[in-house]
């Protein structure tokens, strides 16, 4: 299974489906702010991986569905995956100047335009969600009101959201620059304390997005309870393999909350491979359908790019 | 009828629906931070007049339909309200400092858990209005998925965001230590462009929300398509009017974005009466269940408080 011929059949499709929320945004009786459309689009066109997205896809076709029937999900996840970058880039979060290559959206058209992008994005994520394409279908409507609220509890409180302010706190308790840094950094270190908080983190900062994405991807496609709760464990695992991918990857970089700050290069990798198993274990006998899954899965948590 | 009387009676219900939110979060398996639990309920307890949910609650009742049909919905309105208050404070929006005689939650808990919190009441709103709260009934699913994309309209990119986008540009226009201020200002008050500029940010920032509260809590209770569409217009016209109360309320203030800037406080309130007749117009012959919106209606054009 060539994973990049995968993706490069499936991203159009997923393309067309974002700009087309944003032709019905543009085309609306109240006209669009330019400076909030060019924010909103500014992290979404050119975008990253898709990666969360396409994971939607593939799981709505393991279970024997047709791809389309995630997209809806698919869109609305990239969008959360944007507003999250958005905002984690502000001047009082990471405060990062650079994403991908490009000036972040704060930078490039104000704090103020920024967060309204981020929370625009959020709220046309459930908009797009909740919109009937497949019209009139009583058993759509449950399992995309089953979706909303999947995708719901993946990016606030439990998920996201709390997951970025413990990252916050990490990274400050992490910091050189905090008072009693030697101590707090101590604390961070010596104990299982700090692993145990960095593994809750990830969970909920980079693991809750997969795993919404590729239960929900499946149950709009008319998964079985059964096939919903092997996939919740499956998402969980290939999220956090991804972000130890992710850690490996920016080994140089100046990140507190990274799975290196605890174990080596080596023992990292062998740990994500150990995940991958797992998760892998948990769609055995899916058939040749689960093929792009599976191959997704692999270049999520062995990926080098 | 009493309005208060009314408004005594409903909003313990919506607070204890509020609570039991707080509750399944802070019990969920991944412990809620405390300084982000802390920030999402600063301004909710206490919270201000609860009149957007009640106006839910009521529209339900007006059908026929019982109160807690809106009970999920009005929930979710309110945290909205809430998030839009938080993120209009900060510090790169409008700046504000105090809120209801109280810090605002970026001053009490920083900036960064200020814009979290905010993003959380957002994304829990959703959150509550898909949990499944009357189980397996598939009409309550389509409603429920209606109330969702309509509220997400209300609050997005046509609504909420883009009222607050052109409303910062709308007071940046008009500020006097504005390059060019003196041009800038007069081209806002010459002609009718400020005047139209103005009625735009209204019908999003403030009546979009209204209205998705009084169609959506109808729609919960399962009011008729000719019903809804009579209560889009009752929703616009008292959201209008409840904002130029506002304006009138706050006639001393710097506030640059108010009608007051284009008339007088008596020729305002003659135009909200007008907002107001051609609201109750819309709802004329649906009796006594329709009595407590009619009442809620007048409260919000006509307050002095």
């Amino acid at each position: 299974m060539d994973v990049d011929a995968y993706m490069a059949e499936r991203i159009p499709l997923l393309d067309a489906a974002i700009e087309a929320r944003f032709v019905s945004l543009v085309e609306a009786p109240e006209r669009l702010p330019e400076n909030l459309l060019g924010a909103m689009r500014h992290l979404l066109f050119p975008g990253g991986k898709r990666l969360r997205p396409v994971f939607a896809l593939a799981a709505a076709e393991a279970i024997g569905g047709p791809a389309r029937a995630a997209l809806p999900l698919a869109v609305a996840v990239e969008m959360i995956h944007t507003y999250s970058l958005i905002h984690d880039d502000l001047p009082c979060m990471d405060d990062d100047l650079v994403r991908r290559g490009r000036p972040t959206v704060h930078v490039a058209f104000g704090e103020a335009t920024a967060v309204l992008a981020g929370d625009a994005l959020l709220t046309e994520a459930f908009a797009v969600l909740a919109a009937a394409q497949v019209a009139g279908s009583t058993e759509d409507a449950q399992a995309r009101l089953y979706a909303v609220g999947r995708l719901a509890v993946a990016a606030g409180a439990q998920g996201l959201v709390g997951g970025q302010i413990d990252d916050l706190a990490f990274e400050a308790d992490a910091s050189p620059d905090a008072v009693d840094s030697t101590e707090r950094r101590a604390r961070i270190d010596a104990d299982g304390t700090g692993r145990a908080r960095l593994a809750s983190i990830h969970a909920r900062k980079t693991a809750a997005l997969f795993q919404a994405s590729i239960v929900g991807g499946a149950a709009l496609a008319g998964a079985a309870p059964d096939q919903l709760s092997g996939l919740e464990g499956f998402g969980l695992d290939v999220g956090i393999g991804f972000q130890i991918a992710d850690d490996v990857l920016d080994a140089n970089s100046e990140e507190a909350a990274s799975i290196l700050r605890f174990q080596g290069v080596d023992d990292a990798r062998s740990g994500a491979e150990v995940l991958l198993d797992r998760a892998l274990d948990r769609i055995e006998g899916w058939g040749e359908a689960a093929e792009p899954l599976r191959a997704l899965a692999r270049f999520a948590v062995r990926r080098r790019r």
